[in-house]
């Protein structure tokens, strides 16, 4: 396998594996040839480090080209080949903030190392055998996950979970191609004259066919990881949900209440929130972007006609609406004509101040029914988020609505786009099958779908393709 | 002394100390009574953990409470009293993100650890006589520095350059109070008749005291310290450096030139730019931060209105004002205005478009003299950053101007107030040997000098004292 020059050197790399911003400490994390050795150049106890052994820690001071004292440090030694790259490497852990990690990264570079590129680091442990592709893709969705249940469905994959499935399935795919090619190799061993007879042959063989349970099951089971790909989005990447509704029918409040509600909020990562009426939460494990929308009514005002727009588009993009209705003015022709322009969207229709005005029963709109809820009070908002988890769960239920939680669900769309080129090939192995085709036309998509499922744990693997997923990883990892 | 509860116990305390936001790894920091066993109890490989010997690595998972994964770790095990805060402590390095960090977290608290208060771990710290206060502040400096000059600054505090001569002049004090003192007590030692002769024996103790050229050194070096603290702020803290002009006169290029010729950008840190048309610059290792405003010039616009509004606010608030001239267009009467009412302010006059038209001669502008640029061919924005250095330097320094850097320079609000009331303890206690006051009077000058200057390394402090100033910390330090 020839992997492009930029990623497949040992050189020594090093990178800032820290988030930027304020905070007691930052870890730089180096890994390669003579990584110990660069480093003890730029370290004041050089000889300590360098008779270190593997998994001990040394303290000292980086030390400039001028010799100036540029942070005091822990290194972390690892010696390969047990070590997270399967290099010797070192992880060191200086003081937090911007300053200390980039005049050590200045230092770094100074002295030999060269910065890491993204997913280097993980391109290496996979290169040495240390982690499968799998593994490697749920490092990035630990550390872009943004609510606990994320986190846990990644963690699995860590753990191998969808590691083990992938191979499972292979191992029954193998199995069914080994069956297939020895009674191929014997129908072409038949030697002249099996050309003619290959349809009556390919059509007994169909009767005979050892495989076809196995490849029935593989399929089946690759039907099963296909299915979990949306809702594993969903926990990782989450929703949209818009508030919508006319001026002062209590959008903001409700906003806020959920806001508050759900205390488990899902970031406090400054930039993920775009302004005040926009926050990410956590709605049962689900990360929703919850967006607060200007009121949609004529107006010629230009700052508030900007406002409207931004709203048409968010309600375009939206994965759900609240629709807020006032209950003390009751459902207006304005709220009317809304609900009749989003109708094919999922939308919770909320009959606010609940505690001041009864919504209608059910017979006065038979259109729709509304959730009572009180912004004000709180009363309603509990059972509200229920009810948007399981819209969301229904939206992004990839066609198998209410099926259990598969702790071997893929995580990633290269995953997804590799399992449907899997089943596509076996459902055409078995249509090919069942027409009595000759069995030389079936064994290369059982191929082809053993090179698919090789390709999503890394065991087929091309330089593009491990280019194009690791370099979508953030440096330092 | 004593301390605060909450600051005083040796419970064990954990935290996130690194900074929030994505990246390939964070870092938990524990330290306290049965850290490790306590950790024991949430790792798959415990008694690997319990037998660790100081100064190690092992690798292993954290397991929540129903048995399941929480996240892959390496935590690097301290062993008391060679350790940051002087106790048992462990760092565990988890992946990047939000979550994992924060499911740990709660796995923590989970089996006995609390949420360390800020700055608690350096408070144990400077407890177990591991740091002294000046070094204990210049982490935090480090930790927010905001140029590689701030830095540096910093690191010479950390490396105890302050706490030396803070101590060097008080063994100075000391040395003057323990000669008066003997003075005193021989005095004293007169016994009746003494009181009566006291401001005779006081007028020849001042030709004779052995002490005066020991109080004026000290308070000498006191004044060089009290001096280097404006400057120092400015390294750390930076200064507001506004760009105004009329409409057109070329800011907003002139802004995005400097943005771009400083390539040493000071941050990256997401929320520390609050919009477009302003961001943190490196002015010669100063930090900038640069900000474009809107043309202040009659309109009826609300929008236009709110900008300029914005505008004044922040020219009020400027430390150095670089206003624009439209080269093309000469001298405004709107531009003569402007000057006028900001000529309290240091403002560096630009004579834009300087490719296309040449500034007029001082002869023709006594009041003031323009700096010829070209914001868009760049021509002197190199020599616009040295003067703006300089501007800086000048309003910054402290009273002192032009005298060179100090590496003991104080860093803190703190140490700044207590080497005041020091030199101020000093200047009366001189003045009082110069109006020949009896020494009963002056030696307890000289011990409020000796008491301050304790105060700031530590040796000599109040349970409030510490409070306030640990509590400023950030978590996790």
């Amino acid at each position: 396998m020839s992997i492009p020059a930029a990623y497949g050197d040992t050189a020594p790399i090093a990178a800032i594996a820290t988030a930027a911003g304020e905070g007691a400490l930052a870890l730089i994390r180096t890994s390669g040839e003579h990584c110990l050795e660069l480093l003890g150049d730029v370290f004041s106890r050089s000889e300590k480090l360098l008779k270190a052994a593997g998994n001990t820690i040394v303290h000292g001071w980086i030390i400039g080209t001028g010799g100036e004292k540029i942070d005091e440090v822990l290194i972390s030694v690892y010696r390969g080949p047990r070590t997270y790259t399967g290099e010797d490497g070192a992880d060191i852990s200086c003081h937090g903030g911007i300053a200390a990690a980039k005049a050590i990264m200045e230092t770094l570079r100074g002295t030999g190392f060269r910065d890491s590129l993204p997913g280097e680091f993980s391109f290496r442990a996979f290169m040495n055998g240390k982690l499968d592709l799998t593994r490697a893709e749920s490092v990035m969705e630990i550390v872009s996950a943004k609510t606990g249940l994320a986190r846990e469905h990644a963690v699995h994959r860590l753990s191998g979970a969808l590691e083990k499935e992938i191979r499972g399935i292979n191992t029954i795919i193998v199995q069914a191609l080994g069956a297939s090619e020895i009674f191929l190799d014997y129908s072409e061993d038949d030697g002249i004259g099996a050309e003619n007879n290959s349809e009556t042959e390919a059509a007994e063989a169909v009767g005979l066919l050892p495989d076809r349970p196995l490849v029935e099951e593989a399929l089946e089971r690759l039907k099963i990881l296909a299915a979990s790909y949306r809702r594993e989005r969903l926990y990782a990447e989450g929703a949209l949900g818009v508030i919508a509704g006319r001026p002062n029918a209590g959008k903001s409040s409700l906003f806020n209440m959920l806001l508050h509600e759900d205390r488990s909020i899902v970031t406090d990562v400054p930039g993920t929130t775009r302004d005040w009426i926009e926050a990410w939460v956590s709605i049962e494990g689900i990360p929703v972007r919850l967006t607060d929308t200007a009121g949609i009514h004529p107006s010629e005002d230009p700052v508030e006609k900007l406002g409207m727009e931004r709203s048409r588009q968010l309600l375009s993009e939206a994965d759900m609406i609240l629709y807020v209705i006032d209950g003390t003015e009751g459902i207006t022709p304005e709220d009317r004509d809304f609900l009749r322009d989003h109708r094919t969207l999922p939308v919770i229709l909320l009959w606010n101040k609940a505690d001041l005005a009864f919504p209608p029963s059910s017979q006065f709109s038979p259109a729709a029914s509304f959730r009572p809820v009180s912004a004000k009070t709180g009363a309603g908002i509990s059972g509200l988020s229920r009810e948007m988890a399981g819209v969301l769960e229904k939206r992004f239920s990839g066609g198998r609505e209410g099926n259990a939680w598969n702790p071997a669900g893929i995580g990633t769309a290269r995953q997804k786009e590799l399992i449907d080129r899997a089943a596509a090939a076996l459902e055409e192995a078995l249509a090919l099958a069942d027409r009595a085709e000759p069995l030389d036309l079936i064994a290369p998509l059982l191929r082809e779908g053993v090179n698919a499922l090789g390709e999503i744990t890394g065991e087929v693997s091309t330089a593009e393709i491990l280019n194009t997923m690791f370099s979508r990883f953030c440096v330092g990892k």
